[in-house]
């Protein structure tokens, strides 16, 4: 094989960072902040995710000004209202602090830009053009946390207001909004399931063999 | 910090990861088989991915039965009858592979489940759901990646016709659909790059500082 071939090793690392990751919900950030070389590893990790023929269809705004995180707080904080009255019924809900978009020192905005020309494996699907953004999230996101830095992607949130916020273009499209910083603590489970609002769904219910017919049977 | 502490040692070999990461257009697999074992690996990073609300909304079905890759195929090729004409001024379309399906030894369908109840951070905007899958989507490509194993996102499908090959229930929508395999060579820079069909955009036209007002100056 030609390339870099990675060892057994280099493997368990990066099994080590996706095992480790986790959501920050907000209570975790340090004021500490973030030195921008270290936010340029992190944008140089989403510059070389995966695009859907090659179309690179991101960008990202990176915010550190505490006027207009405040003005996406209040937006989250509308939204949450919202939110509150679908789980009316789980009060619970008002516990949780979803967000850290004032108290992490640094957000970052990202969006799909739709490219004015055809792009090759977009035509029959338009989707695959914010698809190719989240993978760039995620590229993000796992560098961050080999950074041992922690971040929450904020999702309730009005995507008009948030791009009139950041005067965004009208073609782009609001994909998500991340609080990152250094954290006390990488907690041990995710919270939710921590908190036992969701549970881990068992592998062998989520995978199917050539076709739905056949759930899997697993080794090991 | 309480957690793993990652090093920069083991920063380096993520970020040796992600610029090595190759989409696999079909051309290089090996009919080597994937051991269960390494398919296993490869899932279990996906399900350690990100997912909103911890909802974990994804469902993956393990291909290898070559009736049914030859149905997705056969439904490629419709498809990419279409994209042809999209690009008949660009001739060059119709030389460039664009899928493996039948040739990886291995083909992983990914869908979004969408849940019965209301999902925490899901309910100012439902497009969560599906980005969650992207997230599990790109661990699972990264760890390929680290497995030496090449990965193909095949995007020009209709699908509907691949829902109905595969069984799926009428809720669930495809995602990706990948073709994956060992391959012979993972080539120095992608291949849509190395054609010159897409140019890789420059870092400073893609980030901004604070607002859409502010293109950043970047470091270093």
């Amino acid at each position: 094989m030609k390339g870099r071939k990675f060892t057994e090793k280099e493997r368990q690392i990066l099994a080590d960072i996706i095992i480790h990751r986790r959501t920050e919900f907000g209570r975790n950030f340090t004021s500490q902040e973030i030195p921008d070389t270290v936010i340029e590893t992190l944008l140089s990790a989403a510059l070389h995710a995966p695009s859907v023929g090659f179309s690179q269809p991101w960008e990202f705004v990176i915010i550190r000004d505490s006027l207009i995180k405040a003005k996406v707080k209040a937006s989250f904080m509308r939204e949450n209202q919202k939110a509150k009255e679908i789980f009316k019924n789980r009060p619970f809900y008002n516990q949780i602090l979803l967000e850290g978009i004032t108290t992490a020192p640094v957000n970052i905005a990202v969006f799909y830009k739709p490219s004015p020309h055809p792009v090759v494996g977009q035509t029959s699907m338009d989707k695959f053009g914010p698809y190719s953004v989240c993978l760039a999230i995620q590229n993000l996101w796992l560098m961050a946390r080999a950074e041992n830095i922690g971040l929450g992607w904020v999702s309730i949130l009005d995507e008009e207001e948030v791009k009139t916020i950041l005067n965004a273009p009208r073609e782009n499209e609001l994909i998500a909004y991340l609080c990152i910083g250094y954290v006390t603590e990488f907690t041990e489970r995710p919270l939710l399931e921590t908190l036992n609002w969701e549970k881990r769904k068992l592998k062998e219910t989520v995978i199917y063999c050539d076709n739905y017919d056949h759930q899997r049977e697993l080794i090991g």
